[in-house]
């Protein structure tokens, strides 16, 4: 039973093994959005405000910012991202670059207990971000990867994952801080890759005892109806006992597919969420009656 | 790993730990349907003959035939019907009913190796029914309750379940032959009856190594969205190794589930069944590409 706690200035949201599940917000990353990030690198953050508050009201529990544009100044362009989030929404963020001084400048400004999207087995990476974490006080995100990069074996992963895990101890940062992904494959091109992630999350639980979390889309990459397939593999994965996942809580499927696992594991009591979302099929797609509903609470 | 085949005069169908998924088409049934039932009494078959159709083309493997009418001649009915959708359509068919002499009569009339749904735990129809399974050399689905009621207790439900597999070996019907329905709550009234499914599945398929059906729809009793919530259950118990459900192929969220489900399972080989259907949406609730796909003779 592991609980990883964070926060923002007023509000807890426990990742844990048996809570309801959490789902990170992805929409707030310019990869792969032009627009988005020709705005950001302009200093325009309209777009980030309306995704934030669309998140949050579809029913997001964290959001994950992300400011990575080629030549842009990432760190400052992130940390002005942060700030501005925490101004619309008290939700939790999760601080999410590839450059360390990019997650040192969005945590220096944050406010709470932040997640660092995110460490991975590589030597430098480790050295660099841990030493962060410990001092911000933060959470963060393991990447099961390495200087060899994905291993397609789950095993290796796993083992991965456990290296991260001690390297982090080492670092005086608990496993309760540490949310692993496990790294989720394109199943149109790894037909296993959803037996073997489902394997690698119960190691995960109760041989590592740590939460977890993914990119839930990956896995439908390149095949049609991705919302239909994504999920598919959601439920699966929470009831493999995933904990988390970065995803968008704008597709209608994707969030059905949690609030019923949700439910289906025992975490929505008297299906009290369920019905509050689906009892009228008109206030579908509004969202606002989750995020005042006492699901937060609980969740908190 | 255990196969329990069934078939038609033309056709095998495979219920198996490492198979597609088997969809077994709930709508021939009178029960809740007076229109169906007042045609059926009056010897119009025109609506099963419909509903045979719609279901195998969306997608149903099995068909289940029910013809249980108050006050009707429910063995002369039930032997009909059963002989009109074996003209229809080479789909294996499920013989449901709950009087003896019903199920003697369809599979009187029957085809193929039928599945005979079904029998109990209880001392009465454990010796009514298995004699008749023996006779035919047929298939059963066993369900998990006895004299007492359906237990709470997922663990009394595995022990009626083992009591009648135990039964059925000392009739000469091989464990393959039987597939347990361990009764699915209403979640609604039941918070935990996602998780004591889940159990009582594993449970089934690991220590008394037979396989598993149930009557999906049952699970969201009550609650807004129905096809959504058995959408969720369906996944998550199919994760859990279900490998077969009673349900509507007609209800796109509830078949998209299964489709998906086979796919994170590894059990649709370079999701070719998942494409064929989801390519072009215009395709969509036609339904006829499954027929006539690779999903049948990789079934069989």
């Amino acid at each position: 039973m592991t609980d990883t706690v964070i926060s923002s200035a007023s509000k807890e949201v426990v990742i844990g093994f048996d809570r309801p599940f959490v789902l990170i917000g992805e929409r707030i990353n310019p990869t792969g959005r032009k627009l988005l990030a020709a705005e950001m690198a302009a200093g325009d953050y309209s777009r980030v405000e309306t995704d934030a508050l669309a998140q949050v009201a579809a029913g997001a529990h964290v959001l994950d910012v992300n400011a990575g544009i080629p030549l842009a100044d990432e760190p400052a362009i992130l940390a002005e991202a942060v700030k501005l989030v925490q101004t619309l929404t008290n939700v939790p963020l999760s601080i999410d670059s590839s450059i360390v001084a990019a997650l040192e400048s969005g945590l220096s400004v944050y406010k709470g207990k932040a997640l660092v999207n995110s460490v991975t087995g590589e030597e430098e990476r480790l050295e660099s971000v841990l030493p962060l974490v410990k001092k911000h006080g933060a959470a963060v995100v393991a990447i099961s990867n390495d200087e060899t990069g994905i291993s397609e074996d789950p095993d290796v992963r796993f083992d991965v994952a456990k290296k991260i895990v001690e390297r982090a101890a080492d670092h005086g940062i608990d496993r309760s801080d540490i949310v692993v992904d496990p790294l989720v494959m394109p199943i149109g091109a790894m037909n296993s890759a959803g037996v073997q992630v489902m394997r690698l999350v119960r190691r995960l639980r109760e041989e590592l005892k740590v939460n977890t979390t993914c990119g839930a889309s990956n896995v439908s990459f390149g095949l049609p109806n991705r919302n239909g397939m994504n999920a598919a593999f959601l439920t699966m994965a929470i009831g493999a006992g995933m904990t988390s996942a970065i995803t968008n809580p704008l597709h209608a499927e994707v969030l059905q597919a949690i609030l019923g696992a949700d439910v289906m594991m025992g975490h929505d009591p008297d299906c009290r969420d369920w019905i509050r979302k689906y009892r009228e099929p008109a206030a579908e797609g509004q969202g606002g009656a989750r995020e005042r509903g006492g699901r937060r609470r609980r969740r908190g």
